[in-house]
């Protein structure tokens, strides 16, 4: 394979709060020629970016057609094929959802060296956020995570499977939430299982409601909870706590820390 | 509930690479007064903690019976009711497997304010580190990730339930790996199904190989693959590419960007 002499950096932003990128990415992102970012990312994190770096926005805007994800392939390939460090900034983890792998297919062929920076995804910091872990002994010992969202599959779920998953997580799957659950319950899915919804997790907006499989989707719709919403189902789902587990406390009272010396020493 | 005027923080370290911790986690265990470790935790990570931090590393060593963890939340609540600020340091996500949920239960019911800081799990680090997305378009809607350990129930996997799901993820499964590769076709998942296995994924360490479900235990052990391990089971296993993903490259060069600026302005 060609070797470019630069780079594209696939980096997760985190799932909201922007302390939550990983140390890596804040570095990249403070180093990168041209950020290429989404719409869901912390819009404080490209406050970071160094004098005179490339801003490019490819989000979605609400209402207007997406940029074409071959256009976004082009962009990261031509501004690295130019000499420039490429930083694309994704939400979350770029690998789950949001079509990472196809932007490093991208690079791969276009002899482009892509590189993966892993993020806390939004399937495992929303439920943390308000208290329920996705593992947890003799409720939860696997989770599955879906997206309500058509994948680019022609294929129907099989729900029959994922309702025998203990637990769940539902990425944005908003709109088609009373439906997934219906098909849940037709599948077996038991429904007085518990269930809980957080929107905006990890940010100061976030806002949770809490029920059960087959009350979920209306005390979202009556909460007024709208996306980026995150769902979780399983027994797991009954430890919902709003405000117990909050995630951004006292931060600011931190900045006397930095700078942080990274000589790690001998890392193995 | 009674709030404690100090703090349990449950920190995930992320899933090896030490600038793999986010940049909240990293603040957390700078300004800890005591840490409470893992033994799968970058070592390195304890170098940042403060002068006069206590240090304690409830960690399972090979071969040692591991410290039960009624005593590690028991270390938990009575630091925190000393007054101290208590981080909990844990491989990967606190919330992945590693009883975090417990340990958030008995600060709860010990009427201890308890935080938890998400990390990058390894369940999605392992499979970005060898070039595999867990999800992507037309190949993998959906990912369960499971252990192979025995998470404290009696009862048997659904192995047909997993075997339905696009991507398997399993971690800590090396010792019962083979078994449950058999189970999975038993299930009825395609003997040809990519595979991939990745050992110490994101450090210097890393080793990985890749084959089919029904080859890869036996590849896992002819190549000396030993835990921690992660096994990547599903048609995205074939995007697994040795050392095109690598995920520390050149980072010693970053150093003259800190410290990093954290004036997020008005945050929302």
């Amino acid at each position: 394979m060609k070797i470019s002499p630069t780079t594209v950096y696939l980096v997760g932003a985190g799932p909201g709060d922007p302390d939550l990128i990983t140390v890596r990415g804040m570095e990249l992102l403070r180093s990168g020629d041209v950020i290429v970012y989404d719409r869901l990312i912390a819009q404080e994190l490209l406050l970071q970016r160094r004098t005179g770096a490339e801003l490019i926005n490819v989000g979605k805007a609400p209402g207007k057609p997406s940029i074409p994800q071959e256009e976004i392939n082009q962009i990261l390939i031509d501004r690295a094929l130019q000499g420039k460090r490429v930083v694309r900034l994704k939400g979350g983890d770029p690998f789950v959802f949001g079509r990472g792998g196809e932007e490093q297919e991208a690079c791969r062929e276009a002899g482009v060296r892509c590189i993966v920076v892993p993020g806390v995804s939004s399937a495992l910091a929303a439920p943390a956020s308000i208290g329920i872990p996705v593992t947890y002994r003799e409720k939860s010992r696997h989770f599955v995570v879906v997206t309500a969202h058509s994948n680019g599959t022609g294929q129907n779920m099989d729900y029959s499977a994922l309702a025998a998953i203990d637990t769940l997580v539902i990425l944005m799957g908003r709109t088609r939430l009373a439906e997934m659950c219906r098909s849940l319950i037709v599948a077996g899915k038991n429904p007085d299982t518990p269930a809980a919804c957080v929107e905006w997790a990890t940010t100061r907006k976030q806002k949770m409601t809490a029920g059960a499989l087959h009350s979920i989707a209306e005390l979202a719709d009556r909460e007024g909870l709208r996306a980026p919403v995150v769902t979780i189902i399983g027994e797991v789902a009954a430890m919902a706590q709003p405000g117990n587990c909050e995630l951004r406390p006292e931060w600011s009272s931190f900045d006397s820390l930095w700078p942080i010396s990274r000589d790690w020493g001998e890392y193995q």
